[in-house]
């Protein structure tokens, strides 16, 4: 699995600090990166501060392959995250004029005032290239290997996946979950065995609890389906053993 | 603001970075966090890797007033948390007596074995000391200024809120909302001015985007109750002035 691209995504906003937003973004993201095969490697959620962003970026740029942000890219005076972005790229910002064209069609067929503030929206890093915004077309930017988005889903969303085909993923990841109607310390033991034997499986265990409901979600995944069945198999040949109910889905 | 204790949270599991859980225990601390008055000023998601679990403790260790880590302390292979802990504060994991007795306790009632993958959950590094459990029994714990909590949310939920006599919180931050029925664009540039205007009181502008209402929540927040009546009272004016709907809540 050493060979799968890495990612990590920085979310940015008070607001999700607070308590007061609850992020959408972390799970869609993380499902997207699995399905195109970018292992997602890091989350973090920072504040709306100038040192932590440009800090954070410059550290994420160093350490992973894609890095993705999210949020502060808006026209209020809270929307930051460009500015620190130039900062810690010791690159200019200019009025990106493509960018500047999109807003004026969008707001013109909105039939709504192009102010100075919706102006700043596209204000681009020099040199950065940019992503599509079919929703509400405000653009996001590439730069370098920092691919800045927004932070309100339905947009976030949209413009994630039209960008996925400048991402190089491995899409072979392969993954099989087992239900077990049996708490985690049940199977613990020869669960440990087994992952021992098959190095290139990783076997996940996720307990869940809904009383008088409890059991374990075991999630194999591997680039190899072979291992994963034959790590299957030496799963269920136990799970039967200690006669202990089970789904595969 | 500067008076109030910080706090980090790290979320370890690669069931979160895959997609495939929906983290749950992030919103819910930075509102309990909210709530007690510490300010949660960063998250952190990441991998089931020794290393990284190590190194990630250690620099919120150094960074943050509290440190909160969820999931990874259950029975199985991949709960690898405690045994990271360690390492990080060079200190030796022992089975507590405390920890095992409740576990006896606790699975003596259910009728189910205490088998060694389970005595796994009552193993604490030494000198810790122990989170009660009120749903499951096995025990989270504190190890200088980390809180280690386990990712399950209702048992989290259940212990977290159980340890917050322990957290010195100033919960005198006071917030309002304004709910504005326009976009951040036709509000920004006012809203700039006054935030310039009102340096102790923090100004969120948060957009929302449900066609064909499209609006902004402001929130405003500061440790002066005075202040925040005052920059509500300029926002306000400045929405009637320009013939701009609002609810206060």
């Amino acid at each position: 699995m050493n060979s799968l691209s890495t990612a990590c995504l920085i979310v940015i906003g008070d607001e999700v600090l607070s308590g007061r937003t609850e992020d959408k973004n972390i799970n869609f993201i993380a499902k997207r990166c699995d399905k195109i095969g970018v292992n997602l490697a890091a989350v973090r959620i920072i504040p709306d501060d100038h040192k932590v962003i440009k800090d954070a970026v410059i550290e994420c740029h160093n350490d992973f392959d894609y890095v993705f942000t999210t949020g502060g890219i808006g026209p209020t005076h809270d929307d930051i995250t460009t500015e620190c972005i130039a900062k810690a790229f010791k690159v200019n910002i200019e009025v990106n004029q493509e960018a500047l064209r999109r807003l004026k069609v969008h707001y013109k067929k909105l039939k709504v005032v192009l102010n100075g503030s919706r102006i700043k929206m596209a204000r681009i890093p020099i040199g950065a290239e940019l992503i599509d915004n079919p929703v509400s077309s405000a653009p996001g930017y590439i730069i370098k290997n920092v691919y800045v988005l927004p932070g309100v889903p339905k947009i976030l969303q949209a413009m994630f996946i039209g960008l996925e085909d400048k991402i190089c993923g491995i899409n072979n990841m392969i993954s099989k979950n087992i239900v077990v109607h049996s708490a985690e310390g049940e199977i613990a033991e020869f669960l440990e065995n087994i992952q021992s034997k098959f190095n290139e499986v990783s076997i996940g265990s996720y307990p869940y609890f809904r009383p008088p409901d409890v059991g374990t979600n075991l999630v194999l995944r591997s680039l190899d389906i072979n291992l994963i069945n034959k790590a299957s198999l030496a799963i269920l040949k136990k799970l039967t053993e200690y006669k202990i109910q089970f789904e595969e889905n």
